[in-house]
């Protein structure tokens, strides 16, 4: 065999099982995982290059004939500064000429920070990153099988946990906290429960305008001082700045251009919802999302040129039949997989939304739901994959051992992602030969080859289980959702908050945080409720 | 709105909720219905043309230089008279230009029938179609969670339930009869309790070359005639013509040989496994089982040129921890689209394996494993998607529920096949126009155009659940294992057998037939155990 396996001598030397095992204890680099944030998509396009260009097209044709209304006087007068035309009917209009300036103008190939830098986010080109989003108002009691509605505390768990899940990328608001009425406390403890549970990127809502004073006061302590926030803004602002279709949410505009102001990367945020409040056609839902966040990408660079924003078309689809949202459905993957490829277009940095689950409970449902969205959401190239693990009923619930699982899932999302390796060592015959000619093995276990590969190249689930059945019954038919819970358990049990104590001590002090440091009580692992 | 619906008049007149009902109740053309068998893929390409090129050369280079051995001595003369060459080590070896002259016969593009014209399968460029496949020792018995041997009666219940089940468009054995230890028995009761529970396509294996003549008189029969058979051959041979790596069956290869004189169309089926009996690194795995499967096209077509094959190479993954099978990985996934684009570059109709799970159990994993694998050999455009359904614990246990579970994971796949429609009318902003502008209503419900895709374009679930968590809670908390056992259940009270009367009186008093009409014992629907 003449591989190169690119291990050292010792352990070439080694062969089968005692080898494997040695091999599989020691830590490997984080260039050699078999999946990482940040991996190359673009392999699935489900628009041709000239449905693109049409899409686009109609797009510029909205927003010229169309165009929004009620915009702030503040977006109206840096809009029309710029070049809109606000019509007689109160609309902003937006010539082509206008779109393609701002477009030259935008900001590409930003990065979004965490707060350690190993967390650092590259969103040019096509890579991909999967992390949470929502506003879910209940968690998912597994014990019970019951919903009831979500906290702070419940907030910031959720936070500990994508804090030591691999494949979780990034940390957005999950939940809303129901136990907080108070609009700026709700957006302070909101922005501090995910501050406190990780230092990963995290992306953040404001229900007030008057919240960002002392939300930017707390990211400034958090960090040290403004300067050292604004150097590497580990927070955006997840922003709803339409409503769709094709009006601009004025409270939410004025938020966002006093975050911009304060040096915070936005998610310019389009939610239509397909057959409600956008079209039903897959494709003019996918228009009037890319219109409504290209005049989101006017607006913000006709504030302040270059701001990095996320371009977030992020439709939704509607069960016709109900008019209710679904999460989870085939027609939700393509949508996503499609605005992707919309920004793959643009060259500018895009998310949307992938991996919501339409069903209760983490059952059979909820995995196909959330594979099948997930994966083509990578494999379009999406750079931020928001709402992808952990969010059932069609975003009303949160389930924190479906986080768990969810992680799973999203192993193999992104080890599809990564793909094949075709090379001049994965194609040569030196091996082939070897296992078949000249008295060869006769078979490839144990080569120098196989063992390289078992780590770098083959991905194993965490909680999924790979058991012949025979050792499934052995080992009393370990359950799914019980391997789950107890993972979560222990995950909560060791995580230690990531806001440094001092810093902690003062921002609790200054502002009424309403959860505490220690994991709530957590339920023993349970099987699911027959 | 000027839309047209395409729906008659009276029925565009209406709106609201009365004429959604209305229009639901009426049954959709097969060509409107939001899926269908035959949906174009080819939207995802793991590989780049490149990389395409360079595993056809080096599978060239494998058949050149490496060879195949064990081909009994009838191949050995018909290939050696194309081309081939024997070496002094009793290995077969193919030069390049062999190979090229038998892709140029080799058969393209053609049907594989069903029993009904109806379920008629078009193998061209890349139309998708899912159906069963499996050599499952176990069936799964969800009452109590356990895994006992398959019987003839279990392999004729699937092939109903198959029937039954509109997004499973073809029907290969998915269980060994272990109640029958007679060899040609087993075959012949295999064959029969497909043809008994189904009129959709038939693979089928042989495990004797003994039994080919009887299941041919036996096919006889039940087309009426031996020319009807050969007019419109409802099966094909699921024929395992090699062992990896690099070797012939001996035995496989006779029995093909004489079901490919009888007129059965042959599925070349190359099933290494990636770390055991093919290479590690996908690429090389694909790269062994695409020069394996070319053998065996010099070796159909150098018996008889232009006779139907399906290219299945089939590669599987191994789990490198233990050298046991995972069907489920994203590791699977990937060989299997990429020997899917393979087949695209030969033109030839190709076949692998998806939708396989690890799992013991119709749970999250068994969800997310059957959805990821299943989507992306669709997108892939594999034409002939084996092992798509109902196939547990990585193949050894098959799961009735699962399987009434897997239509709905295959629907949404094959959503996804469909794509996005990007027309005139897809696009236009008439509708938007309307919506928005001069007091519209400001949002898409009950617009004509929402009305009519609602069942045209968007797929509803048949046992995946969509309600409210309120609305969950009020029905009872649905489980969904309770739902898919009560489907299971429906169907197969219902479900007749699919050979007449007097031509299975007659093959019953010819063959020893050891399965019964009636469904066996259904249980009542139950919850999983707990």
């Amino acid at each position: 065999m003449t591989a190169n396996t690119g291990l050292p001598e010792k352990k070439r030397r080694g062969g089968g099982r005692a080898a494997r095992v040695a091999l599989r204890a020691a830590p490997l680099p984080e260039d050699s995982r078999p999946v990482r944030p940040g991996l190359r998509g673009g392999q699935y396009s489900p628009l041709t290059d000239a449905e693109v260009q049409r899409i686009h097209a109609a797009a510029l044709d909205a927003l010229e004939q169309i165009g929004l209304s009620q915009a702030p006087p503040s977006g109206i007068a840096a809009m029309t500064d710029a070049g809109a035309v606000l019509g007689e009917d109160g609309r902003l209009r937006f010539p082509r000429a206008l779109v393609e300036d701002m477009l030259a103008k935008a900001a590409r190939a930003f990065p979004l920070y965490g707060r350690d830098g190993r967390h650092d986010l590259d969103l040019s080109a096509d890579r991909v990153h999967y992390g949470t989003a929502g506003a879910a108002v209940n968690v998912v009691d597994l014990a019970t099988g019951s919903y009831r509605p979500s906290t702070a505390q419940d907030l910031y768990e959720s936070a500990l946990l994508a804090h030591h899940l691999d494949n979780i990328h990034f940390f957005q608001r999950t939940m809303v906290c129901c136990d907080i009425a108070d609009l700026i406390e709700l957006d302070l403890n909101t922005l501090y429960a995910a501050a406190s549970g990780t230092t990963k990127h995290i992306g953040t809502s404001m229900s007030d305008i008057a919240s960002v004073a002392p939300c930017i006061e707390m990211l400034h302590m958090i960090a040290g001082s403004e300067g050292a926030w604004r150097d590497r803004p580990f927070v955006s602002l997840s922003n709803c700045f339409v409503v769709p279709p094709m009006k601009f949410a004025t409270e939410s505009c004025l938020t966002m251009e006093a975050c911009i102001r304060a040096g915070m990367p936005i998610l310019l945020l389009s939610a239509g919802q397909a057959g409600a409040t956008a079209p039903a056609p897959i494709a003019a839902a996918i228009v009037q999302a890319v219109a409504e966040v290209l005049a989101g990408v006017v607006y913000v660079n006709a504030v302040s040129p270059g701001h990095p924003a996320v371009f977030g078309t992020w439709p939704f689809v509607s069960d016709l039949r109900t008019g209710a949202m679904s999460g989870g459905s085939a027609e939700q993957a393509l949508l996503t997989a499609g605005c992707a490829q919309m920004h793959r277009f643009y060259g500018i940095p895009g998310g949307a939304a992938a991996g919501m689950t339409d069903s209760k409970l983490p059952d059979m449902q909820a995995g196909w739901e959330q594979g099948i969205t997930n994966v083509l959401a990578g494999l379009s190239g999406l750079n931020m994959v928001y709402e992808s693990v952990g969010m059932y009923a069609s975003l009303l619930g949160f389930s924190p051992e479906g986080m768990v699982l969810g992680n799973d899932v999203l192993g193999q999302a992104q080890r599809c992602v990564r793909g094949i390796d075709v090379t001049e060592d994965s194609v040569s015959l030196d091996v082939m030969k070897a296992v078949c000619l000249d008295g060869g093995p006769g078979h490839y276990l144990g080569s120098d080859q196989t063992l390289k590969l078992m780590q770098t190249e083959y991905l194993y689930p965490d909680i999924g289980n790979r058991m012949t059945p025979k050792d499934w019954v052995e080992s009393g038919r370990p359950d799914l959702l019980a391997t789950a819970t107890a993972r979560r358990q222990q995950i909560l049990t060791h995580a230690r908050p990531q806001v440094a104590a001092d810093a902690d001590l003062a921002i609790r002090a200054r502002f009424p945080i309403r959860f505490g440091h220690a994991p709530s009580s957590l339920p023993t692992p349970t099987k699911r409720p027959a």
